[in-house]
């Protein structure tokens, strides 16, 4: 089988950044499914990892990276409960393993989903990384529900991006919340409303503009962007008893201290924490990725696909990874295979 | 009526850092309670604000400060609806208001409770501040519930101080997790074993001794005498998804980055929060109180009076700044007036 990957960590611009190779269709063994890849997303994930993690050391056998796919099961493991041969399922996957860069690819069926049966293959692989990181971090971390925080505020940072896009629509049409984004561009301001933000602001002066929409302070705060950048603006802004997530790397620490006088919560969310750690409660990714499944059939959110690029060869891969690297990506971009 | 205060912050040792004075009964208004004090308890906050609030400026009118008290209900305001005259009432109180350290104090209704009918005053009066703090860090911030987290398994850093003696109790009895609490002499050790603690190990080297206890790592973690000291072990002691919450003021920043791997979510608590910003739901303490008065009255959790001290004098408010300040106080401290 068909396997893109990487040897080395090389810029994006170089022909050697992504190496076209032949390698053994995987067998399934105990929990694990084969899935034959019929589309994949990119995030900035992908390209953190590829940009840094052969660094240092060349590899002989290309490193296989991608987490998030839509695809149809092939074969399973002889421990596999969850799914058949033919199922239609969707997935992001395992960090600790190879990604969804390859045309088959096992996962765990624990974090497999059954894919929406009314998306188009392309609007179904944008959805797993981002809704599930969306779905944990406000519903697992922050513990909100629509029963107790219908009405409250959550400022949104980076509301136009992956994780931006479906977490204002999981914020505004499940939790019913008043939802902020933030955006910088007339494109991803347009973008950020078709999502359902009732307010828009710009990234700059952050404080000035939540006052201007007509809010004192907020109740949640989630940053997909970078603490560093608005820290002090959230120590500001976040109301007693209130809640912040963060999904991002910042490269300097944050004084947490600050956030002790109202008596404030901080919520991490990495996506690839339940599989990385083998979780108990590993099969909840399984059961996310179903309400997602179901939510986008019923309508009640939609796919946040916005580019596709056809055909799974290296150079659409780079051109991918090119476009993310930008920071100016607007919802998904797809690549099918 | 007597109070007792400090015009500057001194030194416990010198007989100046307490003053007896006279001054007027002050009058309820809106929705505060007129309290006539029966006993007061000691906290940390107490000798920190007294060692640090007037260390630059000297005040005319001595500072009144003491945040926990059990009194009768001698007046109350014209919009209170939860209290009459006579009510046995105990509170921690408002940190942005004279405290309890006064004969007659004013306290709003909405953080006061009923103080339990079966405990003496002394008893009920070691009570309110630690509960509450235990109570919101507990339930309020980290969310915890006996039906979700039975079983599971607490860290709880400083076992044998007031807020620990309360912790490990509604830990244990009311939530039924694993209580391991810290604890460094064989009397406090003693202690923490009486207030519930299925384990009691050393503040040295905790990571080793966690482990000897029979715990790959834990669930949750609450801290209440240093995050500096010890988050090092916590970054490597708490389980991925775990929740780590503090009371302490660390005086270096710790780095919050550390918990990312692991999806970690870290919870400030501070009691005077609800009463500092008015929050909307400051009734909130109010019917932690009652919920507390009532476990207390049923004998589900029991005082952590530990020393009385007889009679409300400027020497006596010394003795007790003194013994608390030595770091070494196991359980609480009342003053009987």
């Amino acid at each position: 089988m068909k396997a893109i990957g990487f040897k080395k960590s090389l810029p994006v611009s170089d022909p050697e950044s992504f190496i076209e190779f032949e390698t053994d269709k995987p067998t399934p063994l105990g929990k694990d499914i084969l899935i034959k890849v019929e589309a994949i997303s990119v995030n900035p994930v992908d390209y953190k990892i590829r940009q840094n993690s052969l660094k240092e050391k060349t590899q002989n056998e290309p490193k296989i990276i991608g987490w998030d796919a839509v695809g149809i099961v092939e074969e399973v493991g002889n421990e596999v409960t969850l799914f058949k041969k033919d199922d239609k399922v969707f997935y992001a996957g395992d960090i600790t393993k190879p990604g969804s860069n390859q045309e088959y690819q096992l996962v765990d069926e624990r974090i497999v989903g059954f894919a929406p049966k009314k998306l188009t293959p392309e609007e179904a692989a944008a959805m797993p990384l981002t809704a599930l990181t969306a779905y944990e971090i406000l519903f697992d971390r922050m513990g909100l529900s629509k029963e107790k925080d219908a009405g409250k505020s959550i400022l949104i940072i980076g509301g136009a991006g992956g994780v931006g896009s479906i977490a204002i629509q999981i914020a505004k049409k499940i939790l019913g919340l008043a939802v902020i984004a933030t955006a910088s561009r007339p494109e991803t301001v347009d973008w950020c409303q078709k999502m359902g933000a009732d307010v828009v602001i710009n990234h700059a002066d952050l404080i000035q503009q939540v006052h201007d929409a007509g809010f004192e302070n907020v109740d949640f705060i989630v940053d997909f962007v970078d603490l560093n950048q608005y820290w002090d603006a959230f120590v500001t802004l976040i109301k007693p008893q209130g809640k912040i997530g963060s999904i991002s790397d910042p490269v300097h620490p944050v004084d947490l201290r600050q956030l002790k006088g109202k008596s404030v919560s901080f919520y991490w969310e990495l996506m690839f924490t339940r599989a990385m750690f083998q979780t108990d409660d590993m099969i909840r990714q399984h059961e996310i990725l179903n309400i997602i499944s179901d939510l986008l059939d019923k309508g009640i959110i939609k796919s946040t696909l916005n580019t596709i690029i056809n055909g799974f060869f290296s150079e659409n891969l780079r051109k991918a990874h090119q476009q993310l690297e930008s920071g100016k990506t607007i919802g998904k971009l797809v690549l099918k295979f």
